[in-house]
């Protein structure tokens, strides 16, 4: 794709830091802009090199640029789009990496002026770090970016975007916001939720200490650990914004875990090995996707 | 230590073609004699070599055995104590790879002569993959081993089996069967539950289709996709035999989502940002103590 001049990077943590990578390595920008309200953050990304330039004013970040991306915990876009507003370039596209975006819409849409295009984004990639050093270009290979245009999007610009982040790695699907909210509150929110939940619980028990916790953890409870180590401002800000979808997909789970709870407490071993053996095929269908690696243990070093 | 002049394993999935590797590695045994119900999985075991010599009569490969494990799904334990019960060698010591200790105990017990030591043995260690071919020798360096001998059992044979096991490559604790089938119930049994549940959900959601599941699932899904691949018989049994402990921990999972749904329902940012926060602290510990990899995502591939 012909590069951008300019893109602006608001928020530069993991997601954000790893979009000025990938946008350097695969040269789809002549100049990269980042900001970060924290001026620790913008001092790491001044030592990394990360952008070409940098900006504690979020406005003076966005000017003449392209392409702007909010990369910042989405509770925060709303100040940021008032604060940007009318710094945004004619003909600009503002796009964010928000993981829900039925309330980004509705954060964002009325500030975005009728000259620049409004596209949401949310690329479905990340780890359990944080930070403009937790970063890296190769993030969004293989994975999935999901864009949810307004009804009226200019067809170009979505184009545009598309090939930019095909361009970072990506592969792009394009589906209705109310969709992609459900879509991520069964595959992401929900999971952590959980995660987080039973991390909780752990910690809570009294009959069982937390040292023996973390060291028979290898029997199941480590994996919910790394989700559960997830940045907790970003985290607290999907769920707050994504209200329904997660409590619509939560009900489910709980009326399925009343089943299996039902069945434990029945001794009925009919029902819970029928439920343990369907669940066998999505994990292997996930990893033909080559969404997720085949070797044992997620690849760990044997002996963890 | 001196080496077992003959140990029988009786069941050759993943843990017990792992115990027959890691015995040859170390020299633990000068002859490994091994059992499998299953005429393919013998066949699969001849075929690797696991063992010096395999026998599809249980008894028969129990004989002057100095160390019987049990290594089958814990609902065959009890046909299997009454099939060797007369073949035991004097003064040889049965134990067990089970992940539930209290209902081992009573379906194992009674038959046990007087002249044989039976203690009871867990080793924290897996992955989901099942069959003598999915076994490595590694899999129990660095993990846990936790044994819990009866009331009166004979010092010096407890630690003869906390030898053997250190050869294996594991770590040992001893404790107490009630304690064991509390702590795994938190530990790895609710992981497994939860795990199997959120993806039977997942399965069943009307607007949204299972291919849009796989493909997202990187967002957070993937992870409990692995647990929930595990050995359907295995972890059938296990919730057949530690209902009690299971049903407790899994109240308290509850009463907590509960705290957490009604957090989302409010609009209560505070108690989800703390809940969140206090989280990682168990996952450094983890990681500090070396029960899980520092790498981002389980240091999957980047592009995984």
């Amino acid at each position: 794709m012909e590069p951008f001049d300019k893109i602006a990077i608001i928020g530069l943590g993991l997601i954000g830091s790893s979009i000025a990578r990938a946008t350097r390595r695969a040269g789809l920008a002549k100049e990269i802009a980042g900001h970060d309200a924290s001026p620790v953050v913008l001092n790491q990304a001044a030592k990394l090199g990360l952008c070409d330039n940098l900006h504690a004013d979020v406005g003076d970040c966005v000017e003449d640029a392209g392409l702007v991306i909010l990369c910042a915990p989405v509770g925060a876009f709303k100040a940021i789009a008032q604060d940007i507003a009318q710094h945004l370039a004619k003909g600009a596209i503002l796009s964010d990496v928000g993981s829900v975006k039925g309330a980004v819409i509705r954060d964002v849409f009325s500030y975005v002026p009728r000259d620049v295009h409004f596209i949401p984004a949310h690329p479905i990639a990340g780890t359990e770090f944080s930070g403009p050093e937790a970063g890296f270009a190769s993030l969004f290979d293989g994975r999935w970016t999901i864009l949810t245009p307004l009804a009226g999007s200019d067809p170009a610009a979505v184009e545009r975007l598309k090939d930019f982040w095909e361009g970072l790695g990506s592969q792009v699907d394009v589906m209705d916001s109310a969709h992609h909210d459900l879509v991520l509150a069964i595959t992401s929110h929900l999971p952590h939720l959980i995660a987080y939940n039973i991390v909780g619980t752990a910690h809570d028990l009294e009959k069982v200490t937390e040292g023996e916790v973390i060291k028979y953890s290898a029997s199941g409870f480590r994996d919910f650990t790394r989700i559960a180590a997830s940045d907790p401002i970003m985290w607290r800000d999907v769920f707050l914004n994504n209200r329904d979808a997660v409590l619509e997909v939560l009900g489910r789970f709980n009326e399925d875990l009343s089943q299996l709870q039902r069945a434990v407490r029945n001794g009925d071993g009919q029902t819970l090995y029928d439920w343990f053996t369907r669940t066998r095929a999505i994990r292997r269908a996930i990893v033909d996707l080559g969404q997720d690696t085949a070797a044992p243990n997620f690849g760990r070093n044997k002996s963890q």
